[in-house]
């Protein structure tokens, strides 16, 4: 189960609050598994409160002593950090980043790292994250709490990962090598209709091209248009 | 601009903590507006201190007695509650009707309506109500804190209004009736060249139905795709 290979890591969170509050959070979005790197009140009376009815977490939390033990098992390191930052790690925002994610949980574990409250994660800490993401905010005011960043990141995954196993399920999506297979086919009838200029069938070419991208075509689709294209060139029946 | 139509309304909130926190979540979206209805505690210092850098939010808040104060200029009136309810408004989750949340606000006020922290909206408080949303949770912990669901609430918008209103400069979506237009010319076309079986062309049809709607195509497209069905009608060139 993909989300059981997920890891919420709270890098010296300040604010047992915050650390009671990302329990219950993640808790909300069917993930159970809270690491705390030196964390500078815990466990604590206040986190406990906070944590409501995700206390199980709470107290299954792994505390460690560095970043470097609580990433050790991990295949792939994510970074939340706001997005201003400049850097060489790639940055996207996490809704970008949610269908990697979710194969690398599949098979192996994944760290979401979050930085203290007031100073965010260190360059030490980012030199450490395969990939960075942000959370897309207003402009006026762009600092979320930590245990809310901690909340609509659980959210974006757990929508994401359910909408990614359904059609894990259900659609097998066409190959890139059959998608190219089906526009040569649209493009020779579109051409042998003269809907296509001959001299430049490209520019249509390209729009109807990105309308069947966006529809994401699984095999069976493809072979129902494939059919349809087909089926044209038969000799036509009077 | 679509933000400012939305209003955050908090009904009977009793903890200061959650008003503030919430002032704070919608602030981080690009929102404005919080409404209060008889909150148990307010002004509070606790309210201000969670408020954080969005207090001006916090202290703009309209204050009312009523709920049908609070909602009496809104065209669209959202309810947020948990998903198990059973009641005949309609439920969705808030991912799936955040385009027609953004289309009410382009020119009308829309309330989102968030219940007492224990207790939910009340029947009466949702007879008020147009529609309701669910936030999609994990099975196990299913119960939000109420300003973690404002936060993820504000989130949801703000990220689809971002995508919308860029949609909007460039594309112009099809309407359902150019759809239907198009829909029975591709029929026609496809009964023409046997590709349908005339006696059961239904089952195809939906399939690509299905294909087209998911591409949300534009009044361009629809145009392409019409003229590609009447390059096939003309004539044959040989």
């Amino acid at each position: 189960m993909s989300h059981d290979n997920i890891e919420f890591v709270l890098v010296e969170p300040s604010h047992p609050g915050n650390v009671g509050a990302a329990a219950r959070a993640i808790g909300t979005m069917g993930f159970k598994n809270l690491v705390l790197v030196k964390p500078t009140k815990h466990p604590h009376p206040e986190s406990r409160a906070r944590s409501s009815g995700a206390l199980d977490i709470l107290l299954d939390a792994r505390v460690c002593d560095t970043l470097e033990e609580a990433i050790a098992d991990s295949s792939l390191v994510i970074g939340t950090t706001a997005r201003q930052r400049r850097i060489s790690v790639p940055i996207d925002s996490i809704h970008e980043c949610t269908q990697s994610i979710f194969e690398s949980s599949l098979k192996q574990k994944v760290s979401i790292i979050f930085g203290p409250e007031t100073s965010g994660l260190s360059n030490n800490d980012i030199d450490r994250c395969n990939r960075l993401v942000y959370i897309p905010t207003g402009e006026i005011h762009s600092s979320l709490n930590l245990s809310m960043a901690v909340q609509v990141i659980a959210y974006q995954l757990n929508l994401a990962f359910f909408g990614l196993e359904e059609g894990q399920e259900t659609r097998d999506l066409a190959s890139g090598k059959e998608m190219e297979l089906f526009y040569e086919h649209l493009e020779d009838v579109l051409l042998e209709t003269g809907f296509l200029n001959p001299t430049n069938p490209k520019q249509l070419m390209r729009r109807l091209k990105a309308l069947f991208n966006r529809a994401q075509l699984d095999d069976n689709e493809v072979n129902i248009m494939r059919g349809i294209l087909t089926s044209y060139q038969k000799p036509r029946v009077k």
